[in-house]
């Protein structure tokens, strides 16, 4: 294992960045200069959106690989792109990093950044390294492209709109449960065996999200553009507030329409939780949720991995669930609140917003 | 004192944003979706450059106030971009907060980046705020523009052409020497009065850099166009190495051209260090370094803040210094190695690179 103090700033970037390939023709020069060099054409229009994330705050290290943490820290930026409509071009990548930490660690983090972006066909082009005294700090920002006309925003969702979400919700906030679970049984045993049988889609969901860049492309070739669209970071109930904030509206969404995995079933029932709160509270699930006009009702059905769980309302009306016996339940913004102290944290968290 | 978890993480970024308005035409919507957006004309090319800032690795709250420390989080990164020869034009900013700052603690860092933003034009487009457990995190990118033309690498460098400097060089570590000492004096006297008498332009210089915008327009208005150009952050020796071994090149500088302040001289003769030294590896100065033809001496010579220092040369010659003796001494790169662990620190160190 290797001191990283021993190979410096710019032997480890060197290191970590070596055989880079730019694969956009928007990168004109990457690491390497005060600045990154790119251009983007007068047809499209530049997206850009960041996320930092904390050791111990967003992620814990006891049961989370790094390389799987480089890969989500990465596919989390890209899913605010493609929740834009657009496309993930360029990325720089800041890290933080004390003393515990090895030159074989970072690469392990930085593998699993490379990883994500070669699936994703975004280049690295900048960044910035710096010892830590605090844990591990990573902050990524990403850079991408759209033709204006296809920009959807937060605030176009109209009355009468259909809601749609894509996959299902509740499996990475319950992977994070299990997670959870299985290091507290594993305090002090090092031959412990960590119990994820029949639950491995639940695991997959909270180490290893991918953006939905298929239901874009999907939506793109059946003809459709959303009226209104943003990733679920932080829970169904949160995102659907903010669109409905955003795009002055209420909103209706039926309990039996949320889509939810079996796994995501049978955990919650392990757990003793309420499924459908965990569903619409718990975050980090990184699908899309958008609004269609209603006149769209007919091609979104043709669209696998997309289900249609609610309508859009004029204000008055409020933000609801509509229960399985038919009553209003108003909605709430339960989702995590990153500004509170962790430790002291009542509600439901999702630790990577 | 109002804590931040009453406010949210929503009701925060509101609060702090509040009345932002963006100047740039390139910026088309800023805060308050998944993505910021922009738009960049075919005629110029798009810039980025990111920094990420530590508590007690690259700042130390003892005696930076958060107003400054924002100014300066903000201005450090504008510097790389007029590096390129470019202009900045939008920023995001990502704060990690520890539970001992309130509201007001981060509206005045707040303050400080807005301030900076202001007095250089440039847009606040977007971020991330977080809980830490580890004191502040400050992550700032910055996107710019320059014709294509008109941008300069570091790898332009030709042997014959002038190496020069703006400003004077050293000040900043000065002062970051004369604040240490003053921290160490001043502990367990909560009367302790710090003397900063006759050395105001260090404190200055330290706390409050500014990026030098105002070399770029003059270089323009001379119709001079650097072959290579970078910011002194580390210290005019580690930069001078890079521009030469990006252009395969080496250099002659000469010691008793190298621009120091009165005020500089005056605290490393107090603190017996040797002046030279600290002018040549102190970073945090911000002033361009940068290398132009020949045949534009005359021009250069004109230019109020700029100091022609040395001359670029063929690559077998190395480079060195030339003291006023005439001896030569190799250049070496003992700038602030940012990967090795503050409290073991050796060598002459800049807290921002």
């Amino acid at each position: 294992m290797s001191e990283i103090s021993s190979l410096g700033e710019f032997g480890l970037i060197d290191r970590l960045t070596d055989g880079l390939k730019p694969v956009n023709d928007s990168t004109l020069r990457a690491v390497g200069d005060d600045a990154a060099v790119m251009h983007y054409h007068d047809d499209e229009d530049t997206l850009v959106t960041t996320d930092l994330l904390l050791e111990n705050v967003h992620f814990d290290l006891t049961y989370v690989p790094l390389k799987h943490l480089g890969y989500k820290s990465a596919v989390v930026n890209f899913s605010d792109i493609y929740a834009m409509n657009g496309t993930p071009r360029q990325i720089t990548v800041s890290l933080g990093v004390s003393s515990r930490f090895t030159v074989e660690h970072i690469e392990q983090l930085y593998s699993g950044i490379r990883l994500a972006c070669e699936l994703y066909g975004v280049d690295i082009v900048g960044g910035d390294t710096s010892a830590s005294h605090q844990g591990l700090v990573i902050s990524i920002t990403c850079l991408g492209t759209a033709p204006r006309d296809k920009i959807v925003y937060r605030d176009g969702a109209r009355p009468t709109d259909l809601i749609c979400v894509s996959g299902d919700l509740g499996a990475a906030y319950m992977g994070l449960q299990l997670l959870e679970r299985e290091k507290v049984a594993s305090a002090g045993q090092p031959d412990f065996e960590p119990q994820f049988a029949g639950k491995e889609y639940l695991i997959e969901r909270q180490l290893k999200p991918e953006a939905r860049r298929d239901i874009i492309a999907a939506l793109a070739a059946a003809g459709i553009k959303p009226t209104a669209m943003m990733d679920v970071s932080d829970g169904l109930s949160s995102e659907l507030m903010h669109i409905c904030k955003q795009s002055k509206t209420g909103c209706r969404v039926y309990e039996d329409r949320i889509p939810i995995d079996y796994q995501t079933a049978v955990m919650a029932e392990e757990l003793n939780m309420n499924l459908v709160t965990a569903a619409l509270n718990g975050g980090e699930d990184y699908e899309l949720l958008f609004t269609v006009p209603l006149s769209a009702h007919e091609e979104i059905k043709k669209i696998e991995g997309v289900k249609v769980i609610g309508y859009v309302t004029e204000p008055d009306l409020g933000c609801a669930m509509i229960t399985r016996d038919g009553t209003e339940i108003p909605l709430r913004a339960q989702g995590w609140n990153p500004l509170a102290e962790p430790d002291t944290e009542k509600d439901l968290h999702s630790p990577i917003k």
